[in-house]
């Protein structure tokens, strides 16, 4: 697959959003068995095009070896039978869902007889921004258009083939169940004035959501005139307080941070009371597991094996088997290097301390407060939401994990009998 | 009152902003009763100093007659006795509101013992950017506070006196509840600049409302890199469709027009189904009414007094006693019109036939859509919000009326009992 001969940008993005609007109003009103119906005969084409979407995914891979593509960026590009078979299932998993579109958020009956009631609907055309994983196409793609959406996706120029092999099935499913094409569109060409066109997009692309690196996140962010759901950075925290049970704490650091490295909710600050700088097994077991331990003076008396930490450490996503500590003078002082260091994503508290906990609950100001339990939950599937387009750390619209209630907006209904306002 | 040394207002603009996210800190776990006391003792405070608030708007009066205003902006300008009665009343039902702070949305407990819930937060820092209006300090400021936010006013030059005034009885309200008189602030500098720097301050400021003329609204929406709650037109339409009760009509159409034809929820154009062509008094009645009607030459036809609309009045907000109608064929073209001209306001339908209203509440994208009942309705008081600080017509966050609810977010609480991710 070659680009298309060259467009003009702002032309090409305005006119997808176009037919992207005129989609979003048959898919607002689509039942939910048909955009169930959709997805599961997207998923079905997936399955029946394996060896094409195989061969597309091979030419993409050989032109990103040549073009000297990191071995993590070659892994995150990679399409294999069963990574097929996984975006497949996610499609199905999506069908199956609660329809958000509908749902009556609440009815209130006034005086005067006026019937009121806030009611979900699509938010519209959803941009999706996204690099190398080709997952993201159906993904994203299909979760929007289930919350009643029309996307328009910009994948990376490195997945071009393989984005390309597999929009043609989520479009064989959209026809299949009778919506329209334009409702999941595919950006044909993958300059950057493209993504500079749907940044620029406002009255066309309701939202957009950026799925990457962080340079592409601070891009969209710097530069977006349509609204943003997205997080720049996930800087998680994890406190151990004083009456933190040493076990569980050992445990969910441990697995906080090394469960897996490269997520935004792994830990990558560890904040420990100052009560258990002589008895607490922590810091030897995280250097046993074979992370990099960065701390202050006092933490590396306790586990020489830790390098010092720099001032910059502690405004760090590492992403990576690398951790930064320091003790705290209990919750306090915790929670106002949180408030100093942190990026609103995810923090956690262990402490048996019911109060305390509350407190921390109450007074830390991230998208997600976890007491007790690992950071590594920080995510749509594990919140109970099914799947995730993202997670915000904005604090409009959606917060924390963003599936497909948080792809929809309301409207307010007014029935009455004819009442005029004296 | 003169205005301060100059300051360069972005400088200004950062100090005030970051005074108030520390106050933000502070509100945020403020008790209701504690902001409720506030705002009793504020409006306590304004009926105190009645005396010196009408001095302070005399010397603006005297200014902008010198300057030449309007009579109309004189009028929105000018504080009386039972002006200050009703900004302090005002308070007063603020105080009695329920507050959304701390309420849980939903709770969900997972398969691995996870206890999730989603609680409502304050938004943290608002800006409000507003015309001559003295009252809307203490309304805006006052309803910010209460749902937890620390809020940075900037009110117009020809109020400044008056603004001042009303201002520092919201900071005696502040100080007798033992808040941080930092929690409302007033921009002390009258220049354009210091909106300027406002619409700049992403990270410091989380949300500008503007509440003002087009001009205002349109340049807050051009130039903000913080997110925006606004309209900036209410070209509300009510569409008279065939099953209509033509009693009903036609006093709806009278009160959606001419009960106050300056506000965003007055009906700006009229549609009719051509069923009517021959028998609806309500052209006639409207014409009666003092109202300016602009017409097709089929409306012209039947109401002389008519004079012909022209492609622009479609697009037209008058926020006058003057109507656009037209004639069209059933539902479905009104929609169309409503689609095309519309401003995702608020826009009615006048039916008896169900089916057809249900059609028209589902497909007209407004944030509220009205079946049997006046335009005017649209406010936030009318709606059950008890207050409003502005009326959205974005997609995200919140649409319609905002008040309380609208002013917050939410956070995730994850509360475990030492659970790992596999």
């Amino acid at each position: 697959m070659t680009d298309v001969a060259p467009i003009e940008p702002t032309a090409l993005i305005q006119e997808m959003g176009r037919r992207a609007r005129a989609a979003s109003a048959a898919l607002a009103l689509a039942p939910t068995a048909t955009k169930a119906t959709a997805l599961r005969a997207a998923a079905q084409a997936l399955r029946t095009h394996e060896a094409a979407v195989l061969a597309a995914n091979r030419e993409d891979m050989a032109r990103g070896e040549a073009n000297g593509l990191t071995g993590a960026m070659l892994d995150r590009l990679k399409l294999t039978p069963q990574r097929i078979e996984d975006i497949a299932a996610g499609l199905e998993a999506v069908a199956g869902l609660p329809d958000p579109v509908g749902e009556e958020i609440d009815r209130t009956r006034r005086p005067n007889g006026l019937v009121l009631s806030r009611v979900r609907v699509p938010l519209g055309v959803v941009g999706i921004i996204y690099e190398s994983r080709p997952n993201v196409t159906a993904d994203a793609g299909g979760l929007a258009m289930m919350a009643g959406n029309a996307a328009i996706l910009r994948g990376g120029s490195e997945a071009r083939a393989s984005n390309g092999a597999i929009h043609v099935c989520l479009q064989q499913g959209l026809i299949q169940a009778g919506l329209p094409e334009d409702a999941i569109q595919l950006v044909p060409v993958s300059d950057r004035a493209a993504v500079g066109a749907m940044l620029g997009a406002a009255g066309l692309i309701d939202i957009i959501i950026p799925r990457g690196g962080k340079s592409l996140v601070a891009r969209v962010q710097a530069e977006a005139k349509v609204p943003v759901l997205a997080h720049l950075d996930g800087i998680v925290h994890l406190y151990i307080d004083k009456a933190a049970d040493p076990q569980m704490a050992r445990d969910l650091a441990l697995n906080a941070k090394m469960r897996r490295t490269g997520i935004c909710g792994a830990m990558e600050t560890l904040l420990i009371d100052r009560a258990f700088a002589d008895s607490l097994p922590v810091l030897a077991a995280i250097a046993d597991s074979g992370c990099e331990l960065r701390g202050t003076d006092e933490v590396r008396a306790i586990e020489p094996r830790a390098t010092p930490a720099s001032a910059e450490d502690w405004d760090t996503e590492y992403l990576d088997a690398i951790l930064s500590a320091k003790f705290v003078d209990g919750v306090d002082e915790a929670m106002t290097h949180i408030a100093t260091h942190g990026s609103h994503h995810t923090d956690a508290i262990v402490t048996e301390d019911a109060a305390t906990a509350e407190r921390f609950l109450n007074q830390v100001d991230s998208a997600i407060v976890v007491w007790n339990a690992s950071t590594q939950f920080a995510d749509g599937g594990e919140l109970g939401l099914g799947a995730e387009i993202g997670i915000a750390t904005g604090r409009l619209h959606a917060r924390g994990p963003v599936a497909l209630e948080g792809l929809t907006t309301y409207k307010w209904l007014v029935k009455g009998t004819g009442q005029t306002r004296p």
